[in-house]
């Protein structure tokens, strides 16, 4: 493992993803001292650089996405932001959408507040216990009015991989737009926006795309009109009082963070390196290896999928007899292991995974992770469990 | 100059300053490789040292600005963000509003946008030629639905410094909240948020603060109670549908730019230890420097205060005869001199200015300005007219 903590053994890749490929820090550093400049509004040598790092990042997220067109990608801070481009900037009063319980915050909230606000509707498809859910039930769901799906990719407490493509043979025939938080599949598991019928796809950059908090975007299908969240200043049509139609600029008010997406574009390019499936081949392999080792500690209760199936590198658990936070803290001042314990922002799916009143344990994988870090948490749990007697 | 970029002479600081101190660049590579967890999301050592630097860096900036409490402030990509967050946070149908004409377009684009989706009106406080407005129009303009007055405390285009205590003595009287545009004075002019009666302040991270960009902020006073802009996971009150009461986490949405956020505290260190009023006497020495220069020749039309009078490091000018983006390119091209031209995202300054038919060059210093780049832009600008012969 490339790591330049000592000895701590880092399983929270779901949450951000570290430590970055060398390339990362290297393009962040080299963007702070030479390049970044006013992307797109200055004619000067340095922020034509800036305007030119903003595009190769497109064209590099747009060959891993398989996009068209680059300039139908806007950056955003964060998979949050994006989410909220999106729901915000497509939803209209009276319109219906579908959703699952697994989803996360980031598109729960966002769905309760316009219900608040200006009055929509939801119908959240129910997940059962390992996230799976149902597809005639999202066909059953569809409305008149149904305007907008939105599903995660693959859900951020258990690991389970929605059956996308699928979903949108069923949203197509309606003319209903499909919405795809890929906060744990974008550089993880394969996606192809136009293979999936994808519309809009929200993604991080600092997860699966190794590249620094403070990055992520939002590809938007062309023929998609948004009310843009943010209004301002583009450095194009500087005159007009609206927002302006060119894309990107219509969805990126505001000075970009140069330094970050500079970043980015070397994350999404180790990717491509690596490709997504060896990534995902590897991080399966290692949540197997993992899911194995904690099977055989009688206190503990798995969640998600079972061994053998298709998921993520997210394995999700709990430990009869100690309490998450508890037990997360002990592996981070006993063991330097670093997981995330708690309730995740996704309530639904605690719900659906009957750890409503617990939480879980979140250990997660990434592309630098190995045997000896998944096999020393099984181990360590295994120590803890013996102390505590349970 | 502490220089990178080998002979540039950067007058763009206005957009984005440049270099940074070395501290800033250090402090983002530093946090990309031993922090950067998810800040507020863990309680696992990494995660909990990227919460203490986003505390950390918010009490610097409550340094800065004179902020009672460091989670008034929530972090933002950009001050076109923090405007948004703050605008469109606050107004409700049928509120009015007061502004200025020489407010960017961060400003003008929400509110209009508001205009027209939710129905508020907007006065426009008609500045003269040099920016400068009339403090009586600005209480004849109070109606009995006026909730908020929006002001930048220094043009973008002008330079010019408004006055930004005796707007607030007005709108207090009133009960009218103010909303200060820092983007131009954050770390260049003094701001205290107790002293001038500011109620939201909305600030870049990447111009007079000296940090990267993908940084900025809006503080909120304790009093007010903004409709966050996003939606979604904060690492707290999980459980719930809506967005949490504490702050900052209600108006922080998503994981935080923590490496950015590093490098922020460090530019905020910076201009704390040099002081802003150094800063800006340094600063607007440099600028009248450049304008006794550029009076020297004839054919330049320099725009903002007279020499002499208060200002920002803006100093934007014309030459009649040749158009602003031919000679911003021969600047770059045949001087390494980079300036920004054209309409700087505010056309209404344009229309007080003049200058909507042609735009403008703006330049703009910085700390690291020197008065030997001042000097090569003046002797730059003559011999260019020369060979024009203008």
């Amino acid at each position: 493992m490339v790591t330049n903590e000592q000895s701590v053994i880092y399983l929270d890749h779901a949450a951000t993803s570290w430590p970055k490929p060398p390339t990362v820090t290297d393009a962040v550093v080299q963007a702070m001292l030479h390049d970044a400049a006013n992307p797109g509004r200055g004619s000067h040598a340095m922020a034509v650089r800036a305007s030119r790092i903003l595009f190769d990042t497109r064209k590099q997220l747009s060959k891993l996405f398989n996009i068209k067109n680059p300039n139908d990608i806007a950056f955003a801070s964060n998979t949050t932001m994006a989410l909220n481009m999106a729901i915000k900037g497509w939803l209209k009063p009276g319109d219906h959408v579908i959703a699952t319980s697994v989803e996360h915050n980031s598109v729960r909230r966002p769905l309760y507040y316009l219900e608040q606000k200006i009055g929509i509707e939801v119908t959240y498809i129910e997940a059962d216990e390992r996230g799976n859910i149902k597809l005639d039930e999202v066909a059953n769901a569809v409305k008149t009015n149904t305007t907008l799906a939105v599903v995660n990719h693959s859900s951020n407490l258990l690991g389970t991989i929605m059956p996308i493509a699928e979903i949108a043979e069923i949203t197509r025939k309606h003319g209903i737009k499909l919405l795809v938080d890929a906060a744990q599949s974008a550089g993880i598991i394969p996606v192809d926006v136009r293979a999936m019928g994808i519309h809009m796809l929200a993604f991080p950059g600092h997860k699966g795309l190794l590249g620094p908090q403070g990055t992520g975007g939002l590809y938007i299908d062309p023929e998609l009109e948004l009310e843009p969240l943010l209004h301002g200043g583009t450095g194009s049509q500087s005159e007009a009082r609206e927002q302006p139609q060119v894309r990107p600029d219509r969805y990126e008010a505001g000075t970009q963070n140069t330094p970050g997406i500079a970043g980015l574009k070397m994350g999404v390019m180790h990717v491509l390196n690596e490709t997504v499936q060896n990534i995902h081949t590897k991080e399966w392999t290692l949540a197997q290896r993992l899911i194995q080792g904690l099977q055989q500690i009688k206190a503990v209760r798995l969640l998600g999928p079972k061994l053998g199936e298709q998921r993520t590198g997210i394995v999700a658990f709990n430990v009869e007899g100690i309490d998450p936070s508890e037990l997360s803290f002990i592996l981070d001042q006993h063991y330097q292991i670093a997981v995330r314990a708690g309730f995740h922002c996704t309530p639904l799916a605690h719900a659906c995974a009957g750890t409503s009143a617990t939480g879980a344990i979140r250990a997660s994988v990434g592309i630098y992770s190995t045997e000896a870090e998944v096999d020393a948490l099984a181990e360590a749990i295994t120590e803890i469990t013996k102390q505590y007697g349970v």
